[in-house]
């Protein structure tokens, strides 16, 4: 059921008593005319007015000339008049008592200062009558089944369906109304949402997700306006609901410099994908599988498991079917005995029963369907992809009214590959009056297969929570942090004490000031050890000669740290050199990289990946959000290299995979618990064998203001 | 020009003077029917022949009862009748003198052994009359200029226009026919090759390809039927005509066991992905891609460059179409100030005039007219991108015929995004007629872009042919491999010739049997040393201990010696040890690794990328055919993170990438000069510093009999 609360003050844009439309015109080129003609012509029950200053009659309904003149009922009004008219007409609504206000008109921030004013002054206004906005810059909303049609969009409006677009480009939505129509699909609610002075995409979504006829909601998204509680309300709803989403401008984000690999390989849309995946939420990467997709989900069950049976009268077509179904994650199903007995039964010698099935190309409507039934009712298989191009002895109608009854009948998904155009046409009509969904090739129907598919798997799932560690000291960790500035490295003390605080190990280590010192210190840590410089500034150690391994006695110290300070200051005489550190050798293990990055939208992501010198040019790391869940981390161990031969590869013994994870929740929290933490490395981290750990061989952090642009 | 010959016996096929049908039926029910419908109503100017032993008349001609009673001219048999019957006829068309000759019939090599047998009696026939057969097993051929249906493709036809389409499956050819009508572009020949008995896919591409009507040629390949050959034929060809093709059965075939990394990580289609690239050949990953893309390439002019302008009405699909540009290897046009400051004076204050261009949803058809022709005018600009939603205040259709003058006289190419269904209906008929490629949705519009300009850069450079060396040694290289069975792994002093032969240089080595031999043969190559194990079975030394690195004097060599054979044993009691490599110590470099391996129809492909022994693990590898050309080789640094770090990274220093690319080359000539040899692997491959070459540390070298399987 759905755990999130609708805002009671956005009801009036959803179910609304009645309407006013503020800039209603007589003229039909005028959206003002449009509007007033959409009202009506949508059917809507609740009372509709017009206001014009001019007074008169509009399609047989009086002009009034104000706000103020309108009779009752009226909660929702739709301003469709100049940017510098709007705050008047807002404080002539507040004064009206209507609480909800649809501001269509351009002209505000997208345009400079000034408009940007003129916002400020208009939420100013609705906070003032406790009254809700949405726009502008925005074309209005629409229900189908209410219905309501609150836009300008050119006639005919779409088709009652069961999809949701929510939208943050308006000018894309009178392109999707018209092409979902062609496409045979109708669309339940329509919200333009603008410049998002007020009301925002994750305002509506819950709003969205009750509608009761709605059972998958689209989104066409520019950016999210608090990444966290966007996540938090999609969490919720994709649980019952799917939500798809097209996420545009992923190049348009500029890129703060970054210091770490962890902040140079997040790229701007890491976060996105991130948080899309936490929050369950189906990312698209075109139109068309936008809306592929919505229409599979809409319209066909859910299959129980990945194993597919192909059915097809011709071989090529189920060729490239196989293709896409291997390189989708999805899996050609094994089909039982006794359904490769009957099906033999049912075709000509020379078909193949085996899966994909091949009826041969002379394959008639009635066998169609009854090998059509012979495969769902086998336990092995979990849906069926069924291809049809124009049969040479029979109609692609025929076969489609064959099999529809069997697809109504079915608990498993049947989507179709309905090739061709019009020798097509009456099997695509039939097809999508049942709501079955077709397709024009095999793989875009094997796409839309594997969607319904993920999304099947993620309802089965238990909703996973990022998991909670109480075993961490966070009042240690302050310590470390209160004698940072507020942009500042911190030092290499400060950084042991803060990844101890949160029981990520890091070797004993000493900062020597003279080579003596170091020796000494070497002595009283126990041999080998290693030496690894500290300056500020110089983030990158190993490029400047400044780490020195497996130090033997107490003259290798000498000799190297003379060494070192020598190398150092021949690259960069003015190098701010604090010391060197005397570290615990640590035995051998395989090295990985951890990191938190911090994204301005979504907060603290956490990396993992191969490390080493060369992790930006292998860039073999993923990313997830902070804290984390376990099915994070084995996302993070699982797309990497680096998490996968932690089970051992070739010479490589098995890695202690435990440590890691462990390791990598505590990092999660940590950066999860202290926000001023912009960026944080483990490189390497090193991982001893199983049973015997990890050990943060050398780390380093940030504190940094990005923190001022989060809002969690 | 064409640089290819076309097969004189192949012109009945593609200018018949006269065409007779075996098979010919009365019963409309029947493809016999079909075909002679498709013949007479196809306006064929030649003379048509109907056989059926039955006599009688079929469509107001006679149906002679026997091929020998057909009257001159005829120089073409199309038989549809059933497999058996197939070889008589053949004799019958021999004996007529009839050259060319079209099966249809399935039932042969795809049903099992007495197909197969069936076929083998066929070409026996078509070898003693010098005849040339094509399919079985097919649907036939078409031409929509000449004109000639020869298939039995159910009504109506295509519509003539300038894309060729070369299929193996025949199924997909009534779909293809079918919906290119639905997306409003003509065919100019279609042919269905079936099981290629005789005429093959290389065979009729040269044929297609002088086709005056022909501007573009998609193909749907299952494989091809000798891969050199098809190479060079398409490779002549897409010098002047552009070749794209869907190469399905990517999962289909069977891999056999390989024992290197090269091996494991060729993949089954990393030969064809090698192949495509070296000829030419653009490949599509989906039936949408293939026609979208031979669309814009049949209609639209080349650009000259990648600087793309777009033009839009709406922000929304203006991001999305900027998102598309950028992650497609396009670059936003920067725009000269005077084409800002002129699109300035035509449009509203609030529209932008940068790149991308946003008239608002205002925007007239003049509009669109003025402002498409500014950014024409823009010598920056090599394409332009027009994005057109159903605007607000005017048709759709008014604007595609306000523009289409413009685009029809540009050099530069326009692709549309016309985005909706039923309001767009006009502009889409608009556009089609004047052969403006539309697309619905900007990505793909983009993706169709992209190809025109890769296509536009591929023909504006020199062919390039695969660089021969002279100073290699073949006749050395062949001595080293006499002592070799025809199975097996070359000695180690084999391998080191092999490479030696062909400037590849190996360290300083030496076989030892003992620890004593082993001292002293490293007294005299200098200390340090390497010593690596040898032993028949045993490929990958390091995973069992068998390599040791660094060895500073005798006592550490007998003791390495000592300890090597022994952990050997205890891992392996059974392992044929032949000795342990003395070799000499080579300073830091990088490590890359080279290799060789062989596709059964393409031949030997030579790898290149990041070794070590996580090579399969990172995948950080590139493949391209032997020998290579310098486009390969730059195509194989520039792919690769190994290859991408020669040139210095961080603390690396540039490595020596001209011996590298000099390396590959020489391991190309050696893989194509030496059939036999099935692997070569040489990991690492140390690469010095600038000036200081390169050294292959460790190589190992198979014969096998893969060449039994190849045909060049």
């Amino acid at each position: 059921m759905l755990m999130t609360t609708i805002d009671p003050s956005l009801l009036p844009f959803f179910q609304p008593q009645g309407i006013v439309l503020v800039g209603a015109s007589a003229d039909p080129t005028k959206l003002g005319f449009g509007v007033a003609r959409n009202l009506l012509q949508s059917d809507y029950k609740g009372a509709i007015h017009f206001v014009n200053p001019k007074g008169g009659m509009l399609l047989s309904r009086p002009l009034h000339p104000h706000i103020a003149d309108v009779p009752p009922p009226v909660d929702l009004a739709f301003l469709l008049i100049p940017a510098p008219f709007v705050p008047q007409a807002l404080v002539e609504c507040g004064q009206k008592g209507i609480r909800a206000v649809i501001i269509a008109a351009g002209g505000f921030r997208e345009t400079g200062e000034t408009g940007q004013s003129l916002e400020d002054a208009c939420l100013h206004i609705a906070h003032q009558y406790n009254m809700r906005l949405m726009g502008p810059n925005c074309i209005g909303l629409l229900d189908t089944h209410l219905p309501l049609d609150a836009t300008f969009l050119p006639p005919p409006g779409p088709t009652p369906g069961a999809v949701a677009f929510i939208s943050h480009s308006g000018a894309i939505c009178a392109a999707v109304v018209d092409w979902a129509r062609g496409q045979g699909f109708g669309l339940s609610r329509l919200v333009s949402l603008g410049n998002q002075l007020d009301v925002c995409e994750t305002d509506v979504l819950p709003a969205i997700a009750a509608d009761p006829y709605t059972r998958v909601i689209t989104m066409y998204l520019e950016g999210v306006t608090d990444g966290r509680r966007f996540m938090q309300v999609a969490q919720a709803v994709t649980r019952y609901k799917p939500v798809l989403a097209l996420k545009v401008g992923r190049f348009a984000s500029g890129r703060q410099a970054v210091a770490s690999h962890t902040g140079a390989l997040a790229g701007a849309d890491t976060a996105f994908d991130a948080a899309f995946r936490r929050a369950g939420i189906i990312r698209a990467h075109t139109n068309e599988e936008l809306f592929d997709w919505a229409r599979a989900l809409a319209w066909s069950p859910l299959p129980r498991g990945p194993r597919v049976a192909v059915l097809t009268n011709a071989g090529g077509p189920g060729v490239t079917a196989v293709d896409a179904i291997e390189s989708s994650g999805l899996q050609l199903a094994t089909l039982q005995p006794e359904t490769e007995t009957q099906l033999r039964a049912a075709l000509p010698p020379a078909a193949s029963v085996h899966n994909p099935v091949d009826m041969l190309a002379g394959a008639s409507p009635e066998q169609y369907a009854d090998c059509l039934r012979l495969l769902l009712a086998d336990e092995g298989v979990d849906s069926v992809l069924l291809i049809l191009p124009p049969p040479p002895m029979y109609s692609a109608g025929g076969v489609a009214k064959a099999i529809i009854p069997t697809i109504y009948a079915a608990q498993k998904p049947v989507l179709v590959t309905l090739m061709g155009e019009r020798l097509i046409q009456e099997a695509m009509e039939h097809f999508r009056a049942a709501r079955v969904p077709e397709y024009r090739f095999p793989e875009r129907t094997v796409a839309a297969l594997a969607i319904l598919t993920r999304y099947a798997a993620y309802v089965q799932q238990a909703t996973t929570f990022p998991v909670v560690l109480s075993d961490v000291q966070p009042e240690r960790a302050r310590q470390s942090l209160v004698q940072v500035g507020e942009e500042d490295w911190l030092s290499p003390t400060a950084v042991t004490e803060l990844l101890t605080a949160y029981n990520i190990p890091v070797p004993a280590s000493h900062l020597a000031q003279t080579s003596a010192e170091a020796a000494a210190l070497a002595r009283q840590i126990g041999f080998p050890v290693a030496l690894k410089l500290v300056a500020a500034g110089i983030t990158h150690k190993s490029d400047v000669g400044g780490v020195r391994l497996g130090l033997v006695d107490e003259t290798a110290v000498q000799t190297a740290f003379a060494d070192m300070l020598a190398r150092v200051r021949q690259i960069d005489s003015d190098a701010a050199i604090e010391g060197v550190l005397v570290q615990q050798m640590i035995p051998v293990g395989q090295e990985v990289i951890i990191g938190v990055t911090r994204d301005p939208q979504f907060g603290p992501l956490v990396m993992f990946g191969s490390g080493g010198v060369e992790v930006e040019g292998l860039a073999d790391v993923a990313f997830a959000l902070a804290p984390l869940t376990e099915a994070d981390v084995n996302y993070l161990l699982t797309q990497t290299w680096a998490g996968r031969k932690l089970a051992g590869f070739r010479h490589l013994p098995p890695a202690d995979e435990t440590a890691v994870r462990h390791t990598l929740l505590c990092l999660g929290q940590l950066a999860a618990d202290f926000p001023e933490l912009a960026e944080i490395e483990v490189n390497p981290l090193l991982v001893l064998p199983e049973g015997q750990g990890v050990w943060a061989v050398d780390a380093r952090a940030r504190v940094g203001n990005e923190i001022g642009r989060l809002r969690d």
